[in-house]
């Protein structure tokens, strides 16, 4: 087992929820195979979503023109962050895998979540340091959330759209683009209309999922060398030359006009 | 001019920012075609972002199994939100035209505009009443940001993939969602580290674009009547034929497996 530490960044509400069965039963499973869990309860903690100059201590550097993402890299820098992004830094630095379990709001995850992400992640949001050569290239992460709607509905020709789409900015614009090494999403789709059964069901397919998360596969992202530096971060002309004769693009993202490569966000290795 | 009542909701720390410019040309531009222009000043009303059990007053419906959809829900019915709540939802009931003016954080809007959208829209969200037929049908909606990288990062072969594919779940996913019509983004590529010169004549752009809004035609969504309610909310049979020949599909989202139309997130009437 590789995975030896885990932080599951937790947002419900509810301890009854589905949510919380399923990070009960991700911390049973991970612990039961000797890893060690920890869990940021976010509504439990109150964590403070918005992110302001509170967070860095000392005063800002420039308060007239507060830019966070500037503010922030510098403050982490000097060891001027906020006690509360501090501590949820220790708790990722340690981390070999960080899971999010979250209710999807509005096609993206709780305000409360993204707050977490907008601050604890701020430091390593840099355009030097990013996607395959990001600061957490050595670590994993995934999402593992519930819809209230089942998965036609998110499909290439449902009324939501692909749910590939949806995840993209969620994987790619945060998670790939920091270096985490991206596993694909556990997606229980609408467990609050199911049945008991139905529900049991989900909760026993992810605990027989983390049991072997170690050895899947992430799914794929472009790599960070397949770009141009100099000419505004573009395909390579020897990348593109390589991939024209394919039926698809890269990625959901990366699609070169073609059609998208089917389930490029939520399977492994596509 | 149909636009009388403009509600710009805006998330930044700084008056001296570009977003705060932005904001500013916007209440100018509008004021002085004779709308009636309200900002919500999401930072210095240190507006809650969190979705929490405080947000319903007289006590939840079901504390225990706490679904915030659900109480938010049946809360508006009861006129039983919390004031900040009802506060902001009686502006978004006056107005034509919402314009939300943020910085791009991570791919998507600030935690605390995230915040906005999952308190004073959770009670939009509503599958019977949803896209077309979304309860804001009769209003516009736009985003308008700044992002801190050049547009070529954000194109189909760029480093950050397709910007079409991000704005989806913004666009789609919320605002289409909620029955607005869309206009297209407002996107100010890397105000930051452009010339003085550079970021006049962006805000020049704005305001000319702002004096013909009204006239403008807003970014094409597949109506609700294309999709079977009886079939899990699937494109109809006879809508997947009359696009099966053509090139590209419907948006980005409900792209039935072929090429994304160009630009459908960022261009009107793609």
């Amino acid at each position: 087992m590789t995975l030896i530490k885990v932080l599951i960044v937790y947002a419900h509400e509810s301890p009854a929820s589905f949510n919380a069965a399923a990070k009960d039963a991700a911390v049973a499973a991970l612990t039961a195979q000797g890893c060690t869990v920890e869990v940021s309860d976010l509504y439990a903690m109150k964590f403070k979503a918005a992110a302001t100059t509170e967070d860095i201590t000392g005063g800002v550097k420039d308060a007239e023109n507060f830019c966070y993402a500037k503010e922030i890299k510098l403050a982490s820098e000097e060891g001027r962050l906020a006690d509360d992004i501090k501590k949820e830094q220790e708790k990722l630095k340690e981390a070999d895998l960080v899971i999010f379990q979250f209710p999807m709001y509005w096609s993206s995850v709780p305000a409360i979540m993204k707050g977490w992400m907008d601050r604890v992640l701020g430091f390593a949001y840099a355009q030097e340091k990013r996607y395959s050569e990001g600061i957490f290239k050595d670590k994993k992460a995934m999402l593992s959330f519930t819809t209230d709607c089942p998965e036609s509905v998110y499909s290439d020709t449902g009324i939501n759209g692909d749910i590939n789409v949806t995840l993209w900015p969620l994987q790619n614009g945060i998670l790939n683009y920091c270096g985490f090494q991206v596993f694909a999403p556990q997606i229980f789709w609408d467990p609050a209309t199911g049945s008991p059964e139905s529900r049991s069901s989900m909760l026993e397919g992810w605990r027989r999922r983390l049991q072997n998360l170690c050895v899947e596969a992430s799914v794929y992202f472009a790599p960070l060398d397949y770009f141009d530096k100099e000419k505004g971060f573009l395909l390579k002309p020897e990348v593109k030359e390589k991939y024209a004769s394919k039926e698809c693009g890269l990625t959901v993202g990366i699609h070169m006009g073609k059609p998208l490569p089917a389930n490029s966000q939520t399977k492994a290795g596509v």
